[in-house]
């Protein structure tokens, strides 16, 4: 296929544009917004049955893959993404430029020759908060400020949809949704945006050392957003791998990734992805805390955590997980379990509570922490350390209490400003789902809550992904913001690039499905135009529009590999003759030829019509 | 790994135990019953953390496999299955051997020698009932009668839960279900079996001339079902491969087969499959009816229709789809869908109906069709050949129409005692799963729903197993019977063998969620018993437990290979350092030494654990 290009390659890093696509931009009113999207020209080629030109605009569609999509990408990943936030962050002045990093282990890792060789070469000092002064999104979103970022994030998540209606509005038609008390408006408008995050029904993930990310939110009335885990790990390594399989990621689809790497390098593997990533990163600093005392939690404490925090809020994570309500009564709940406490952070922090038999530290330091978070703008996804391991412990008594107390840190951080989301489970019975997302937004006051899964079965290792978007696709449609993918390697290995694709795509239509059940806005418009294209058989039309147009266009080969089967007016499951398409386009032009179509023509005698068929001679079915 | 046993080949037929399993037999109370079932033997290797003997019984589960994973199969396809239910259908002396086939076609074909080469050499003559008769299970149901095949379901549905929970009572606690009104208990009985079949609420696929079949239940109140369907096409063919496609469908959990072939040698295939086949078999037959007029829908007839229909029964086909419910009058409502008629039955009705202005031939001809049902047994599948084919025309005026239809053909259905089920869609947003579900109990009284997924959006071919997987365990959770499989060739092109496990597997797993959600009884102990496994870290009881052991084990393979890692004190996803399994086992050992665990314990004061802590000299997290 000459319009599926190959991808050219740039020290190992997938990049070219998608088939039948171009990268557009769109102008927002602030400086430097310029909303990237992506542009899928319809082919309609000559023949299709229905050359209706409503049908052959082009379509917008949301566009998580960055720089590495353009037409002619300029790719250097030892020099990094554009900075494409550093002037918003600058015209703000309420930042400024350290001399020298803060944390004792970066300026060390700096200094380490043995490091050289792995060391990303930075060009930019570390940047922080005026004393005394907050610049979260949440901070500027109180004062009524519209950040470009807000501004960038609003027409990022129209899609261009009201313009694409007004040019085919065939394909505009949608059902009404159901969105349990979601708000999802019609239009996007900064305003509304500066207002969820005010509220804290939403974040922007921006941390002010990430300038290179391209604006995203998160947030129930927004779209259902995928992340994607990667990292390396005591087994694997390889920085360029990494920084490959986060490119890979936003590729296909990841709107946020977690970088939970927990081998050789973690410092300099996250500096390598995180200049090289257009979307937000998140971590689970206590990973790499725990590296540095030597693997045995009870050695952890907080002042190695506080310097790995402040380590990673000046490479510029966007978010932090932080398992802070995993407090040390809680603990003695989770031994009555099957599966005990499978979260990491988690059970890291359960032992050392029971350790040393006093509090979480990263509760008994929380304001502290928030002082920090705000002083950077990273988020905190507070973590649920004691999401349930399977189906029998799912809504235990463990589970919930810590939720609560997530609730309670919300408050705390929402009054240093810092934006917050929920992690959720986890392996959950689909009768049991809905309980979830209403506790959830009860208790934490509707801050966004970001679930991993959850799997609807234990039974199906191998096919987690599986399992689990059955469950995430129910609970982002409840009202989930952020789903947190799964691979097929879910509980017996490490996903290689294959399964980290597989999980993305499976993760992108669980959330696209959940985005149709709510009603969004700009949902629907992509299904009717693969529909459309379906029924007129534009073969390559329907390859563009899918989530994973390659995929789509190697399963057509396999059945019906030539060319000229890629405009054939059949599909490849049922032939020419049986082609129940086909049949139907003959249904539908006689039913409009002969004045059916509307509800007053159904109940009219079928005589008069038997007598027009014979008068055609039996060509029926001819063509309009 | 000596325990998977490479497959050993019948003519190319998969067969041999499964991993770590055998094949047992149950006994019932009535002559021949005897029902099998597979036993997975649970490993407890020396060192499992958990050693105790509760979980180390072996495990029961639902097995459609038939006699292929025996532990010595005798499998010659030549020859077919043996004839299970052949001596309870001649102690009901009711039927009668015919001389020669009814159908003409046939006739033709056994009298044809160039189909010498394919032809199954058939040595049973084929059976009707008596005249005057009704041989069907609703038949008996209804006057009192307990078949066989009625305790045979029984016994198979209970999957022996209620011994297993006495063994292993950890292992049988279940969260209570949501079953949306239906009406499953706690064990299932033969008079309940019996009860729900007179009622029309569940059906027993069992035609008198396929006596090969393991019999089971399709119904709201029972396990929720998964159909696989196979066929050859003008494009492939090999009366082999199709069996073994049937066989390699049922080996990973079909609980029917429906053979769409439309290709060369129709008949003798079909034979082929269902003198090989442990599972009831359904097909379309009027794709068969078509093709011996050319191809032409416009050349149907009734006669030609009907002699198909008995060729068909007389072969042992358990149900039929018929697309009974596609009248004249709703054929217009389907030219303002987005894509019209996707149903390749229901299109080729519509296209005679507009052709000939008469109302649908199985319409008018449907008394008829169910006395001769009545007289083989054959269920019928009420299709809906109007079902959405996108997102779009989900739910819309044509689609329900049919189904008000088939509803009143349900009736006219059990006045014969046929059995009867409904098939629904099809594409649909999950916010209209819903409606579909309790629609069709209201309209067609309750009789089972058989859907195809529904997928829950368009936009991603490829993954449409995934898509309507999501659909399926929802719909399924809402009450519906069956769930038809989609692969990820759908839209595409025809499944290979890889295609047909992933898709029925995938179905699997969404049945299963069903299941689980619905509050099943026997659902959650597989579970449960993979949790714990997963706890104690026996990698091969996980495998064993697996709906897809080989995948669940080659999988766990590419990251730890080695042997040793199969018994391996943490899993391969965080290795030994980060396992958080390995950590909660600690704090459990650590909670259970110390009298944590209930409740009473949880707010007493942590000093004196403190002290307990320091006394054991730092060696906190000692094996008991």
């Amino acid at each position: 296929m000459n319009d599926i290009p190959n991808k050219p390659k740039n020290r190992g890093i997938t990049a070219g544009p998608f088939p039948g696509s171009k990268k557009i931009f769109v102008e927002g009113t602030l400086p430097g917004v310029r909303v990237a999207m992506r542009e899928i020209t319809l082919t309609n080629p000559a023949g299709a049955q229905s050359a209706d030109p409503e049908y052959n605009h082009p379509i917008t569609v949301y566009d998580t893959s960055g720089p590495y999509s353009e037409d002619q990408p300029h790719i250097d990943i030892s020099k990094g993404l554009p900075r494409l936030r550093q002037q918003w962050i600058e015209a703000r002045s309420d930042t400024q430029l350290l001399a020298d990093y803060t944390s004792d282990f970066t300026r060390a890792s700096k200094a380490d020759p043995a490091l050289d060789q792995v060391r990303f070469s930075l060009k930019h000092r570390p940047r922080v908060a005026q004393s005394g002064k907050r610049v979260s999104q949440m901070h500027y979103a109180r004062q009524g400020i519209i950040t470009p970022e807000m501004e960038y994030v609003a027409i990022r998540e129209n899609q261009q949809c009201q313009e694409m209606a007004k040019k085919s509005p065939a394909l505009a038609r949608r059902h009404q949704g159901q969105s349990f008390g979601a708000a999802i408006p019609e239009v996007i408008t900064p305003e509304f945006v500066r207002d969820e995050i005010a509220r804290g029904r939403a974040v922007l993930p921006a941390n002010i050392n990430h300038p290179e990310l391209e604006p995203m939110i998160i947030g129930r009335n927004f779209l259902v957003k995928v992340n994607a885990n990667i990292g390396n790990s005591a087994i694997t390594s390889g920085i360029e791998e990494e920084v490959e399989k986060a490119v890979w990621a936003c590729r296909h689809g990841a709107d946020t990734v977690m970088d939970l790497s927990t081998g050789a390098n973690i410092h300099e593997t996250r500096e390598w992805i995180l200049r090289n990533s257009p979307v937000p990163i998140g971590t689970v600093p206590i990973y790499q805390a725990l590296e540095k005392v030597g693997g045995k939690p009870e050695d952890l404490n907080w002042e190695i955590f506080k310097d790995t925090f402040i380590e990673q809020c000046e490479q510029g994570v966007d978010y932090f997980t932080l398992h802070a309500g995993v407090l040390l009564r809680f603990v003695p709940l989770s031994a009555k379990r099957v599966t005990g406490i499978v979260s990491r952070g988690g059970s890291m922090l359960a032992k050392w509570c029971l350790a040393h038999h006093q509090e979480n530290f990263l509760y008994t330091h929380f304001t502290e922490i928030c002082e920090l978070l705000a002083a950077y703008d990273v988020g905190v996804s507070l973590g649920d350390g004691f999401r349930p391991g399977c189906i029998a412990d799912a809504n235990d008594e463990c589970q919930l209490a810590e939720l609560k107390i997530l609730g309670e840190l919300t408050k705390i951080a929402w009054q240093h400003d810092v934006q917050t989301f929920i992690e959720g489970p986890g392996h959950v019975p689909m009768q049991l789902i809905q309980e979830n997302q209403e506790l959830q937004l009860d208790w934490c006051h509707e801050a966004p809550f970001y679930t991993l899964g959850p799997l609807t079965t234990d039974i199906a290792p191998g096919y987690d992904h599986i399992t689990s978007a059955i469950g995430a696709a129910q609970i982002g449609w409840y009202g989930t913001a952020m789903l947190c993918y799964v691979t097929p390697k879910e509980h017996l290995g490490l996903p290689n690039r294959d399964d980290v694709k597989e999980g993305v795509i499976t993760y992108k239509l669980a959330a696209h499905a959940a985005d149709l059940a709510k009603g969004h806005p700009a949902a629907q418009f992509r299904d009717n135009a693969m529909a459309q294209a379906r029924f007129d058989f534009r073969w390559l039309d329907q390859f563009h529009l899918a989530l994973d147009p390659e995929k789509a266009l190697s399963f057509h080969d396999e059945t019906l590999p030539n060319q000229g089967a890629k405009v054939a007016h059949f599909c490849s499951m049922c032939g020419p003759k049986f082609c129940s398409m086909k049949i139907t386009q003959e249904v539908r032009d006689y039913a409009e030829e002969h004045g059916y179509g509307e509800g007053e023509a159904i109940n009219q005698g079928m005589k008069a019509q038997s007598e027009a068929f014979s008068a055609t001679g039996g060509e029926l079915y001819n063509k309009k």
